[in-house]
């Protein structure tokens, strides 16, 4: 039997724990996606005990309370910072096969030092060890990043958004880890949202342009992104429901745009044209500026009607959708590519299903402008665990060219995420090895070792063009 | 190699072997889904050969059968028991893969002690055996279930049944196996159907109800649950396309209602916004009264209606849909959650790849008023076998609270189904044998001992909340 | 850690390498369904160099190259033989965990003789040893195709197409493989194509029957399908978006035709009525013939309009698609059937989640007619590797009768092809092979080996009904 967690975790064989120690594991990370809060970098945030940290905003960890029976009060509500821990590790020591057992005990392990196992037996200890390991210097927000060997952070931001933090994150000479923005400019697209009208006051306002069209509406997007592109931003982020493709004329989508600053309300049909004609603006200004267009979707969000009016969005009670068609992402994509005008691009669906269609979507639009240029992104959310991870390399891999896939992000809220990096190039490390031991591919470390180095950093440094240079 | 079928039977590794058997092997069963028929359990039926236990009514078989070209007269023609368990035991021999190869095996050894393979040549053999078995007071109906540890069953029915056998077994002290009925009101909702009428009229007169309006189709059937609850139901049961929601006002679904009365045809439209209405009055029915709402769907039925003609539905030829809009499910537990009355609820699809989406629904409407309230409900039907439930277990994993999963059912039509029960506990182990084997979870047996008789039977106990102990 | 690629490639324990062995490796090959040029059998082509061999038509391998940023000239442009080798030389050698790393190796060992690794390293070495193998009369058309034990091959042809060739090679004594038309009617059916009606011209010149109406359309094709017949036609196949079932009266569809042929356009609803006529009138041809059917769907083809206006179909822009409703499906099915009137029938889909839906779709139509008349084709183009042959086996053999599984075929357009037959009976052995292993099937090589035999060859010989001997 393999031991608990330990330094092998994952893996399994010879080739596995070579491939990981010799090539992976000591490889930066380069963070491209995620939502943590930037001034809190700036600010070189502490954190008062291990609570504030693991159950402060981490509807992960909600939800599986709530699976078991959890009072809310303990959850979201106004227990004590003591009594929320304490529920969680009761719940946490059941979690078996939950990829939450293994994040929060790779963080223990990583973070803290902490061999053990949390449930409600080691709940008082591990509560008390990691509260005085939080008090240290080391465990500030900035020597958590510089310790998990992290070169860049994308964090994610709309266009209306200052970008202050990363300008002065940029000058601040004591700390060299580059934190960029990322463009989610999903605001201006929803046009059905009730405060739509406000939001294009804000940006009108922010941007200096009068927003009196959809021509107009661009042209101040197009101001912003010259903006985000001063302060280093290279990559775009939509939250979708799904790629859309419903072309209308540049006269009707003025005309529904029109009728929604008149204050009416646009019918679906209206909204999806509006839609697409603002992610084919985006995709042609992506490509313009050589940034990459990052497209999530496949997530049917805020279920819950009762609940989202208590806690809002971002809690918990997202889903998986099934509705997603295949044809209309090849068109949006083709559309792009008849003009020569298809950024790189990264498809993540949140259904798993999606994977082999996925895969064989990418083949379509694949050229000479990138290695992999159309990529699938990594297994997101409900499915970044291993499961989830296996699926989409082997489905990628079968497909398509893995070797050149730029790997893992965090896509997380809480700095100790970084384990996620390693969870990832443990689990890519013995697929590789399985394959190599079952005499599926030959054992040639040369090239193991560029693509294992590849996928854990150096690809996504070359794809993304950003200012870093690859580990060898 | 492993030896085929022997006491260690799809239990790979040391640890799933003492989670079998320390833990599994010897928890009752509590079968709260099934189809077989109480007037058996009342009269304690015997059986004159094994074609009848085995042939009479199973369309798993019947399916396997065709498939092997063998004409439909050794099916469920005029061929004799024997002629049929003749040709039935050469295509077993040959199903490699399929789970009735498991679970003809599984049964042969438990209930007749045949430790052998089943196969043309054993066929004669085979058949002496188990006829002189079945003449033993033994293997009687309500010996078989007392000899499967059984402690509760739930049965089937409509409205419209009186539940005199369940009354007749309870009242019966010589029988201390819980024979509950389950709530499945289909008929009363499937306004499509031509019969439609005619059942409005049974119902009526039964419960004493006159119906002349949906609201009185609702007295109607509050007036049955009623009688139900007597009898101890506290469980119900919809087979559905899918989970629809396109809802409607009051005064529409009583005009849909109305029009169906006069004899006339709805259309789709309508029949999908009166079937809303009417699950929606269910659900809130059962929330008011704590019953579980168990929802079947992703099944399309009688699609073969040569054979439909000549034999009538479950015969065999329904096969898994892929039409099950997520966004429907959500809406419609939404619906129920807005207002507080969402009831304890299992959803069921025919269709794997609704596994994930499944399992992150779950966790949207999961709260403290029981232990995962919103389950997903074990692989059925046509998943029913090593890969399908494998597959929904690890998916439940990741995404939800495995261990307050309420386990297996025999959604059975034969008495030596039991035997499923023990198959899903082998599964179970090993799939949690082998993560502990891994190094994926701690071996640690007061945790994984409470996971796995939980499974097994004790979060059956909790979560129905039948009148029965929990094992410990 | 097994050898990489050698002659136990995919065998991971000692049941899958007997049967292998002993039951597989030396039966025949029945190639039912191929794109080679039967010219060029006729012929008996020689190749100049490895290039023209391996990319002169092969999507799959531009595909892959693409993905690596390959510049086009190298791949379907003017670049030389040799430096496209050397290009996709160097991709292959990261291409792991893709098939066309297996493929490859396996031509390369069976037919070259060359056991090492082809990467950018050894290319040189690769490209003369190739060359120089590929000026041998061994290396002939046919005598590849008689060195690869093939017995039949059915190529793919249109019905205005004058078999010719098929002639001369059926009589050609010298030659004793049985090279068969195939009927592909697929540009008969498509109407919504701007080229249809000069189609119809053609088809009518060559049958000699005036088309006026789809009626005389029908007739057309059934003195054509006559035609095919006498050059040893048995079996057709079709490329469809997904299965079509919008069944018309006789009148409406009629009404479609003429309107199409006269010039205008259909809709997308008056194309779906037509389709389905049109496979309706097939479907019954075809059993009147006892034919097979084959239904090859779930494709959306020419994706990329930039690529496609230059270099055409099928050269690599083709995805995936996820729309085809099972209702559908089964309602052709069923209306086939309804009158006696169901061919045998093979189900292919490119989405693998189709897997189940398609198991449980064949056991509605199974009768006494054939062993396993409704089949579900083996795993196709972006299926066709270990994970999508595993998978699509597994799911057979859950829901059906893999045993009476008609297995692998080609599907190529290369001659070199012939080695999938031999991947698909190492991953189906390991697969039986495992399961034994497990005990989970008895250790009993009468019916192992029948079984391996009869997925192998046998259950295609008797299935099609050619005029070919088993092999026992």
């Amino acid at each position: 039997m393999k031991a608990f967690m330990d330094k092998d975790f994952i893996l399994s064989n010879d080739v596995a724990k070579k491939l990981y120690f010799d090539y992976a594991a000591n490889m930066p990370v380069l963070d491209y996606h995620c939502h943590i809060n930037q001034k809190e970098i700036w600010e070189d945030r502490r954190f008062d005990n291990i609570t504030q940290v693991w159950l402060g905003g981490d509807h992960y960890k909600w939800r599986f309370m709530r699976s078991c029976g959890v009072e809310e009060r303990y959850i979201t509500g106004d227990a004590s910072d003591k009594e929320k821990f304490m529920k969680w590790a009761e719940c946490l020591g059941k979690a078996i096969g939950n990829p939450l057992f293994h994040w929060s005990h790779l963080e223990l392990r990583k973070y803290f030092g902490y061999q053990g196992v949390l449930n409600k037996n080691t709940a008082e200890e591990v509560w008390e060890l990691c509260n005085k390991k939080l008090a240290e210097p080391s465990m500030s927000v900035r020597n958590i990043i510089k310790n998990s060997g992290v070169t860049l952070i994308c964090t994610t931001d709309d266009p209306v958004d200052d970008l202050e933090c990363h300008k002065k994150i940029a000058e601040d000479e004591t700390f060299n880890v580059q934190v960029l923005p990322a463009w989610r400019p999903d605001k201006a697209m929803n046009l059905e949202k009730p405060n739509y009208l406000d939001y294009l006051a804000t940006l009108e306002k922010v941007s200096g342009v009068k927003i009196d069209s959809f021509a107009s509406l661009c042209k101040a997007l197009s101001v912003r992104m010259d903006f985000f592109a001063e302060r280093g931003c290279r990559v775009s982020d939509h939250g979708i429901e799904y790629v859309y493709y419903a072309p209308a004329s540049a006269e009707e989508v003025e005309a529904i745009f029109e009728k929604r600053r008149n204050g009416q309300t646009v019918n679906r049909q209206e909204e999806i044209r509006f839609k697409t004609a603002y992610l084919l603006f985006m995709g042609r200004e992506y490509a313009k500026r050589n940034w990459v267009m990052q497209l999530h979707y496949g997530c049917k969000r805020d279920n819950n009607t009762l609940r989202f009016e208590q806690l809002g969005p971002d809690t918990g009670y997202d889903c998986i959708n099934n509705y997603a068609p295949a044809a209309e992402i090849t068109d949006y994509l083709n559309a792009l590519n008849c003009t020569n005008e298809l950024p790189k691009t990264i498809l993540y669906s949140l259904n798993p299903n999606d994977n082999q269609t996925i895969g064989s979507i990418l083949g379509c639009f694949q050229d000479s402008t990138a290695v992999a240029k159309i990529q699938q992104g990594s297994a997101w959310w409900f499915n970044d665990h291993k499961t989830g991870m296996q699926d989409q390399m082997i489905s990628l891999a079968n497909l398509g060219n893995l070797s050149g896939f730029v790997g893992m992000l965090t896509d997380s809220r809480s700095f100790l995420s970084y384990t996620r990096h390693d969870y990832f190039r443990r689990i890519l490390c013995n697929l590789l090895g399985t394959w190599v031991e079952n005499g599926e591919f030959p054992e040639d470390y040369e090239i193991l070792g560029e693509i294992v180095r590849g996928i854990s950093y150096n690809n996504a440094v070359k794809y993304f063009g950003f200012d870093l240079k690859t580990v060898e």
